[in-house]
C-alpha cells in the first residue's frame, strides 16, 4: 500500500502529518510518500525512529493555502504539494492521496489532474456525520451547488457503495434529503431524483427531513452540495451553541459548577461518540482515484485515521465498484423539467 | 383588537386554545373569535369566568387535520375552522387570524381566501430561531421549495420589516444563507439574489453559512423554502440528539447522575432561552392580512403568545409597510439565468 500524503495541508501541518505518517507506516507497513517543502519536513522526520520504514519525501515548494481560491490556485500553484501529490497518483505511482488542506483546492486538483471515473457527471464531497446510533454518510457537502437529477442519482450509488464496502454496512439505507417525507414533497429536483432512486439498484428508503439526519434513520443521505454544506455547517454551529449555552448556565450557580465538574466524564464520552479523530476523513467520490479529504484541524490521530480510510478504500476497490455500478443505474430518458423549465 | 383563533388547530386543541383565549381576552381586552366545533368549545368555555369578555364562537364543523393534504383540504373542507376563520378576516370582520394547525393548510387557505399583498410574488413562512444571543428570524421555511431571485428579494424586505416593527430591532441585519461567505459562493439562485440584496433598502450584511445561524450573526436569514425547512428540522433533530446523548452518558456513572441532578436548573434555564412558548408564533408574510402560525404542540402559554404577536403585527401595520416597501425594491431588469437556463 503506497499512499501520498499532502504534508503541508491542515492547520497543524506539517508536524502532525509527519507524526501520523511515521506511526501509520510502522503500525501497518504502508509506504507513505510525503509531498511538501523538504526543508521543513526533513527536520521533523529525523526526530523519529524511521528504521525499516519507507517514508520518501517528494519536494513541492508551494502550498495551496486555506485562503486560496481553488480554481486559480490549481492553475497558478503547479508546484504545490496538492498538485504534485495528485500527479503522483495520476501516474499510477501510488494507490491513494490524502490531504487535510483546502477542500475546494483538493476538488479542483482532483478534477483537473485525475479526472472523473468514466460516466460520472460530477464528483461529490462526502462526510461522516455523528448520530445517536453511530455515523452516517452525507453527500454532496459542497462540490456542486447546482445539481441535476442524474448527479444525485450517481451520488446515491457512490455513497451506497462506499458505505457498504468501506464502512462495512450491509445494504446501506439511502435517503434523499427533502422538506417532507412524502414522495410528492420537495423541490422539482428532489421530486425527480426520488423517482430515479426508486428504480436504482440501492436500498432507497425514501425522503428524509432534516430532523431525521441525527437519528440513525439512514446510513447515507443524498443531497445537493448547497443543502449538504448548510447541513454540516449548521450542525457545527449548533454544537458550539449548545456547548456555550450549557457552560454559561452551569457556571451561573454554585451547585451548577459542582454538577458541571461531575458530568465532565459524560461530556468527554459524548465527545468521543461524535469524535472526528476516529473517522479521519471522507472520500471525494467520483474522481478516478482514491482521494481522501480530512478536517483542516486534524491532529496526528485524525491524520492516521485518514490514512487508514485511504488504505481501506483502495483495498475494497471502491473506484472499480463505482465504475461497474454506473451501468446498472436507470437511464435518464426524458429531458429533466429542471433543464426545460 | 379583534382576533380570529382557529380553536381546533394544534395537538392540544381545543382545550389550550380556549384557555388562552380567555386569559388573553382578560389580560389585554382583545375580542377573540373562536372558530370551530361549538359543541366542544362551549363546554370548555363555560368552565371559565368570562364576565365582561367578548369571546364569540363561530361554528365550523370540519377540521383540517395535520395529516390532510393542504391543497385538497382547502377545497374539500370549506366548513373547516381554518377556512371559516380566514373568511372572517377576509371580510374585514377581524384584524388577524391565528392558528396552531396544519401549516400547509394555513398557507393554502391564506393564499386561496386572503390572497397576496399586491405585488408580492409568493408569501413566505417565517419562524423565530434561538441563538446564543437571543432570537433570529428565518424565512422561507417551507412555503416555496423552488424560488426565483425576486421571491427571495421580497422575503428579505418582509423579514426586515417584521423584525424592525414587531421584534423591535433597529436596522435588522439581513443575511443570505449560502455555502460560503464570499458573494461569488452559492447556487446560481443565491448569487443572483446576493446582487439584488446589495441594492435593496435593507441592512444587508452578506452571505451567512449554516454555522453562523445559531450565533447571533444576523437578525434575519433569507433562504428558499427547501433549505429553510431543512435548517429548522435539522435543528430540532440535533437538539433532541444532544439531549438524548447527554442523558445517556450522564446516567452511565454514579457521579454523572449526581452531576445531572445538580445541573437540572442550568438545563432548565437553557430551555428557557430557547423556549418557543414565549414566542408563540411567526407570521405568514406576504398574504393580504395578518396570519400568525404557531407550533402544533403549543400549550396555552404559547397560544397566548401567538395572540400577542398577532395583535402586535396588526398594531405595527406590517402589511401596509410591506406594500409600501415593495415600491422601493430594485427592479428585476434581466431575465434570470435560472429561468433562461
Amino acid at each position: 500500500m503506497k499512499i501520498v500524503l499532502d504534508a503541508m495541508g491542515g492547520d497543524f501541518a506539517p508536524a502532525v502529518n509527519v507524526e501520523a505518517a511515521v506511526r501509520t507506516a510502522r503500525e501497518f507497513g504502508y509506504e507513505i510518500v510525503m509531498v511538501g517543502r523538504q526543508e521543513v519536513i526533513r527536520p521533523l522526520l529525523v526526530q523519529y525512529n524511521t528504521a525499516n520504514l519507507t517514508l520518501p519525501i517528494v519536494h513541492a515548494p508551494e502550498v495551496i493555502e486555506m485562503s486560496d481560491h481553488p480554481a486559480t490556485a490549481v492553475k497558478t500553484k503547479k508546484n504545490s504539494s496538492m498538485v504534485v501529490g495528485m500527479e503522483i497518483l495520476k501516474r499510477g505511482d501510488a494507490d491513494a492521496f490524502v490531504t487535510m488542506g483546502n477542500t475546494g483546492g483538493a476538488l479542483a486538483t482532483a478534477l483537473f489532474h485525475l479526472g472523473r471515473i468514466p460516466g460520472i457527471h460530477r464528483p461529490a464531497l462526502s462526510t461522516l456525520y455523528p448520530t445517536t446510533t453511530g455515523w452516517c454518510l452525507i453527500l454532496d457537502i459542497g462540490a456542486n451547488s447546482d445539481c441535476k437529477p442524474e448527479y444525485l442519482l450517481q451520488f446515491a450509488l457512490m455513497g451506497s457503495l462506499y458505505s457498504e464496502k468501506v464502512l462495512g454496512i450491509a445494504k446501506p439505507r439511502v435517503a434523499l434529503v427533502s422538506n417532507g417525507e412524502e414522495e410528492t414533497k420537495g423541490s422539482v429536483l428532489v421530486q425527480e431524483v426520488h423517482q430515479l432512486l426508486k428504480q436504482a439498484p440501492i436500498n432507497f428508503i425514501g425522503n428524509a427531513e432534516g430532523r431525521h439526519i441525527p437519528t440513525g434513520f439512514a446510513d447515507v443521505y443524498v443531497t445537493d452540495g448547497f443543502t449538504g454544506n448548510v447541513i454540516i455547517k449548521l450542525s457545527e454551529g449548533m454544537s458550539s451553541m449548545v456547548k456555550q449555552m450549557l457552560r454559561e448556565e452551569v457556571m451561573r450557580t454554585a451547585p451548577g459548577k459542582v454538577g458541571g465538574l461531575l458530568i465532565q466524564d459524560a461530556i468527554r464520552r459524548m465527545g468521543k461518540r461524535t469524535d472526528y479523530e476516529e473517522i479521519g476523513g471522507a472520500p471525494l467520490l467520483g474522481v478516478d482515484g482514491v482521494v481522501i479529504i480530512g478536517h483542516g484541524r486534524s491532529n496526528a490521530r485524525a491524520v492516521r485515521s485518514a490514512l487508514r480510510v485511504a488504505a481501506n478504500t483502495v483495498d475494497k476497490r471502491v473506484v472499480d465498484a463505482i465504475e461497474q455500478g454506473l451501468a446498472r443505474l436507470p437511464q435518464i430518458k426524458k429531458v429533466s423539467a429542471i433543464e426545460s423549465a
